[in-house]
């Protein structure tokens, strides 16, 4: 998924939030402001506040209100990745250079920080504490994921429950918290059919997406995934391919790829096709939670994004051994 | 300042706070329980919450709300003492070994994502924003301030205006939240003569005690600091002696000292004093402002700090050059 479906219903919106994103720079001490336009300069798909607006929509231009969650949410993915860039050394992001790359790991963290601490100053400027307990908990959520991962690295007895909690946390809480705050900032409360079916379709969305990422970076070539691949089993990550593999041939084939076998090589084609298999079911699911909100507006939105990830799944699928 | 000084008054408020912080371990997946446990086993002067408990005190036993406020407060100062340690590459805080010693920097820096996250969490479960307000804002400028003195490092010509400006949001914006919000949550809100007076006293406290923290850095040898000193003009930090010998007898001496010349061959007596003078003068501008809440239950404890602040300052001030 290097690119992102087009969503025209929501030009206004995009436009809102990148004015309202704009407008924060001058919220930070004049030393932070270039590195704040650096990282506001190259947006990326802009997925979560794409689920935010879509959980929200009505037809008619966003609220203030819905604006700021997706920006708040958005500025969380923003924080996570700036840290990300430090920890894996990475210099460049959508095409630009990292706060780590121009500024040192030294000042990307503590940047890092600043800019998450100033996502829930923002959420807290709200009459109710919704958004901030929304998005605190998802930011909580993906960082325990990303510490619980990197502690399973090359762990090789790895469970097949801890890897599916793993990239519930890391990836799918986020989606979550961006679609329910979508729905709370447009009048439709927890435990509304609406909130609850749009979490519903966010958590097997992101699982989803996550496991599509994972089999990417084993398939696909650099060129066409836009980021460097093949990096999850050098660096002792062990993701479904893997754990469905020691499944069906035993535990020999993870001791294989941590030693840095090729995993095309090592990976069976039965179980290439059992990785797309619970990738397509988990879509399947996700779309099977709109099912209840088949005449909300913001669902063709949503429904646009599993039908996208199933191309992309389909593109990554076509390059495995078969 | 390596010691606090005793509060028996708020022996039940500390025991709250203990009890409230280790019911929160469970709150984090599994794989990340032992590393709260290790960052609650060792706390360290708590300054923190005992601002906000002094800050809400009325006699009797802190009211849940006060006690969750206080653990936020500590909680966000914990998540940047693990990042601080990253940055450091320190091994050792309070006796004990840090997240980065134990666990890596990678797994550390994530982990105090987490708990800074964990912290708004819990400030979000409050009925309003406030508490989340004030904490984020907290942490927004800790953060800033960290990011403002890792760019002026080396920087010979970094005006007094602007060092005076880093060191309170480095260290007095937590102290003037965790004044804050301990009035706010016993009742007393923003705008009112409690919380405005509780909050100037912060402010001044916590200039004070980051010029005391500076000259104690020059000064103190290490085992009367608890702590590795010398530090700040070693990584380029220049601190108030620097900026006033300046000041005093031009940039030769902030080369001089950039170079690694001892402070104390470089910085003249009148300097020394001037830096003590100008300690003072916070000491007395924090007590000033609890003036107009002489009455109030928590200002004998809020005086405790600045009575013992001052007697720290003299026994620094009397290993300074005359």
């Amino acid at each position: 998924m290097a690119q992102a479906p087009e969503f025209p219903e929501l030009a206004p919106h995009r436009a809102a939030l990148r004015d309202f994103l704009a407008g924060q720079v001058d919220a930070f001490e004049p030393e932070l402001r270039p590195m704040v336009r650096d990282v506001l300069a190259h947006p990326g798909k802009l997925l979560r506040p794409t689920l935010a607006f879509a959980s929200a929509f009505d037809g008619a231009t966003p609220s203030p209100e819905v604006v700021r969650g997706a920006a708040v949410v958005e500025l969380v993915h923003l924080a996570t990745l700036v840290h990300d860039d430090v920890l894996d050394g990475a210099d460049q992001r959508h095409g630009s250079d990292t706060p780590n790359r121009t500024h040192g790991a030294h000042a990307a963290i503590l940047f890092g920080d600043a800019l998450f601490a100033h996502a829930l100053v923002l959420a807290a400027e709200l009459p109710t504490p919704d958004l901030c307990r929304l998005v605190a908990t998802g930011a909580r959520e993906v960082c325990s994921g990303e510490v619980c991962q990197t502690f399973s690295r090359g762990q090789a007895d790895l469970a097949m429950a801890d890897y599916r909690r793993h990239i519930r946390l890391k990836t799918a809480e986020l989606f979550v918290a961006a679609c329910r705050a979508g729905s709370q900032l447009s009048g439709m409360p927890a435990g509304s059919p609406h909130q609850e079916g749009c979490a519903a379709f966010a958590l097997a969305l992101g699982i989803a997406y996550q496991i599509y990422d994972d089999l990417a970076d084993m398939l696909l070539s650099s060129a066409s995934a836009g980021k460097t691949l093949g990096t999850d089993v050098a660096s002792g990550k062990l993701t479904l391919p893997a754990l469905l593999e020691r499944e069906r041939s035993g535990p020999e084939a993870v001791r294989r790829l941590l030693a840095g076998e090729d995993p095309r090589a090592v990976i069976a084609p039965a179980t290439w096709r059992a990785c797309l298999d619970q990738l397509e079911s988990e879509i399947a699911a996700a779309e099977r939670a709109l099912a209840p909100l088949a005449s909300a507006p913001g669902t063709p939105l949503l429904l646009r994004l599993t039908t996208f990830l199933r191309a992309a799944a389909a593109k990554v699928g076509a390059q495995a051994p078969r």
